[in-house]
């Protein structure tokens, strides 16, 4: 069943409306990686509540207690656990998102003030950081919720939100809250399957339903060798450098074409099996759209279902950074005392944390003591998540699907993602339902980089998108 | 003929007096390498300008026009053309100093705030940002000529002094100013021999003298990929990324043993000649020395001369450091667009930036091309100095033997240094005459690092090892 019209038409005829809810929501930088920006996590989560019991939901302000940050001790941000809707004849459905959102400064290249969303009329972007990630789709459920009260319309399901503050650094605190409101009477007891829109569309052109995603294992890679920074002068040829090993150490992880060069962790892939290949030709998908999308033409390979398996079905690799060396402009002739490595690796089936870490850290070691290096070696696992794959056939993503047809006019492709939202393995492990991501953004919104953006028609669409899923689900 | 008793009795009976001269020099953040601290650089000359007036030196303040400094054009720091006695009789020696210093926060590693002298009457260590490095032996200039002006003596020769303050910045400026200033009657007109004292003892135990420096080629390598930093969930594996391709380059240039893979690089170093290697055999130093400099057991060989002249007469190639990937604390997933790798050569004879420059940056290219990346290279060369060598029998050096010996009971260890001073060379070229470097500091006083220091006896003895000197060349 698709969503009444008078639905439809409201919010096309609120989308102004909706996009300043956008832009008050924009304006609070709640940051969740830095302690300095812990207030304003706090004032987005009271705007959040606000906004949640203002359309008819209640709302349930739950403490995850402490953390340490930047060396002080501060408060987790609330989960917010909302509620509306207890018809026994209806399915019931949760909605999660998040309210916290990655570090932005105008000087890290923003062309407008990250904190101030900016409406750009000619090409219709909402820029802003948040925009997409994940303010943009978390407002999209309030929109809905606005609509249904002010139409006096009856929602075709019950709704629960979890909404967390701490996406952005590790869900901390959200894994324990989620566990233990699982069982009968608890919070999500009763919930049939789950929505989560918090990724992007492949492209810019065709809507995607998500039903895998890479895990995460992130490394640090530590070389200490003097008590102190040396002068190069004073100490080059003198002594072994811990940045001289440390690349070395880097160097030996992946190759320019991205193969993993740590032995065993490649052989961990699921194999590629009898039309695979096939399904990622069949994506609306083109080396044009990467290379439009990172604005340079590097993509590894010309083949675009080679392109496309790299970021969905097979492990990466990335190098970070180094922390401890010099990082800024200019000429300095320092030998760094201590430099740490930053990399990680993102999984696929059958690829866990588990089994990675052993291979990772014996290669590094026997990798290190090549070098014949007298300095030392610390290899720490900064967190990590397994990958995580939904059954894309289960009536969650039907409804998803036909909702998509409804509102775009278009099947949409059925994706597997590069990156991690640990949560949703969390959610699909402990409540043992359907996890569907359905993405409102597309795919060069710039989630984390500068310029972040959502368009206003992918806002506008996107609302109607949600609350029409929850039509179709409501007739299945 | 050594320096009269009642000089050495003023130093000792106004070592109080010439430490509180260093903490006022201290407390001047002089930092020449930001434009941010550039009035504190304008301070630093104004009060050295002050205490050479004070001493009864003529100044000239010097302007050397404008830099681009953090993106902004300001003016460069005036270097003080100082001079006192005009004795035909006597002979005529300029001293070199730098009255501005590397950066310092105390959140670098300080235990004490950078700024600020703080003298640990336990350890007998004056602590603070530009005590050894470089206001400590300027200063020592001036207690001389305060002593004799106390005490009504006459100088054993007629001074000239040039004291810059872009020193740690490449002595932007200085160049141009000593050519300029030489010839029939210009400033460096009558000088005959050259003292610089801005290095440092081998030891902690031995002084010494110093008549040759290693050059040096400062590289910025840049590779550029996509118009923006990527998430490494969504592009990891699909596209080239910059920071593979530049950890690949940095891991071929140098191996952990110090060796430099750059081919033709190593064959332009002079060859050992007989007798040599002998020499650093025995001078006053221990692989514990150097170990005991750099708090670790990290030394690269177990052979006293191997790391001796891995030091002096060979050359080395440290990787600094990376600007534009992720190097702070934490677990960023980022793919950083641009990333500049920072590394530079220390240089020996017959090492010149002119005949290396050609090698690094083709094999570079070379590597870069065997990578098969379609990411961009771009190679800078961002600053660089010859390596120089003085004659070491010269009288100027006779007579700072007789001073160390006069004044530490020992004779003086005859050193090369594995550092750079850009200026000693343009000196030496420009006005013809010896050039030698005596040092006042040790060689653990943290030049460039945090907790720089001074020992108190090595800037009292320092003092009278300075002012003997002077006795002793003009009684050659």
């Amino acid at each position: 069943m698709p969503a009444p019209p008078q639905f439809i038409k409201y919010v096309d005829d609120n989308a102004n409306g909706f996009i300043q809810r956008l832009a008050k929501a924009v304006q609070i930088p709640s940051v969740s990686g830095d302690a300095s920006y812990r207030k304003h996590v706090f004032e987005m989560a009271t705007f959040l509540e606000g906004e949640l019991q203002a359309v008819g939901a209640q709302v349930k302000r739950v403490p995850l207690g402490k953390q340490v940050l930047d060396g002080q001790e501060i408060d987790l941000p609330p989960a917010l656990l909302a509620s509306i809707g207890n018809d026994p004849k209806k399915k019931t459905i949760l909605c999660y998102g998040h309210y916290d959102v990655q570090p932005a400064l105008k000087s890290d290249g923003w062309d407008t003030e990250p904190f101030q969303l900016v409406v750009n009329e000619k090409t219709g972007q909402l820029i802003g950081r948040g925009s997409t990630d994940d303010k943009g789709p978390v407002l999209g459920w309030i929109n809905i919720l606005e609509a249904h009260k002010k139409l006096g319309l009856e929602l075709p399901v019950n709704l629960k939100f979890c909404f967390e503050g701490m996406e952005e650094s590790g869900s901390e605190g959200l894994d324990d809250l989620i566990k233990s409101e699982v069982g009968k009477g608890k919070f999500f007891d009763g919930v049939e399957a789950i929505c989560i829109s918090d990724n992007y569309w492949l492209n810019t052109r065709t809507p995607c339903l998500t039903y895998g995603l890479r895990g995460i294992s992130y490394y640090n890679v530590t070389i200490r060798g003097p008590a102190k920074d040396l002068h190069s002068g004073a100490f080059g040829r003198t002594v072994h450098e811990p940045m001289t090993d440390l690349i070395h150490i880097m160097s030996r992880l992946v190759t320019p074409q991205g193969k993993i060069l740590i032995p065993g962790v490649e052989d961990l892939v699921a194999p590629l099996v009898t039309g695979e290949k096939e399904r990622y030709d069949a994506l609306d998908y083109s080396i044009q759209d990467v290379e439009a999308a990172v604005g340079a033409p590097i993509a590894l390979s010309d083949d675009k279902a080679t392109v496309l398996m790299g970021r969905m079905r097979e492990p990466s690799l990335s190098l970070h950074g180094i922390e401890g060396a010099f990082s800024a402009a200019g000429a300095k002739t320092v030998i760094p005392a201590k430099v740490s490595g930053k990399f990680s690796i993102r999984l696929v089936p059958n690829q866990t944390p588990d089994n990675i870490d052993p291979l990772v850290i014996s290669y590094i070691q026997s990798e290190f003591k090549k070098l014949g290096s007298k300095n030392t070696l610390i290899i720490e696992n900064l967190h990590g998540g397994k990958p995580w794959m939904a059954d894309p056939t289960h009536w969650n993503y039907v409804a998803a699907t036909k909702a998509t047809e409804a509102i775009y006019n278009k099947k949409p492709d059925l994706t597997r993602e590069g990156g991690s939202i640990p949560v949703t393995l969390t959610f699909a492990e402990s409540l043992g339902v359907n996890v569907l991501l359905l993405p409102m953004g597309r795919g060069d919104d710039g989630a984390h980089s500068f310029n972040e953006k959502l368009d206003r028609s992918n806002y506008i669409e996107g609302t109607k998108l949600l609350g029409t899923y929850l039509y179709e689900v409501g007739s299945i």
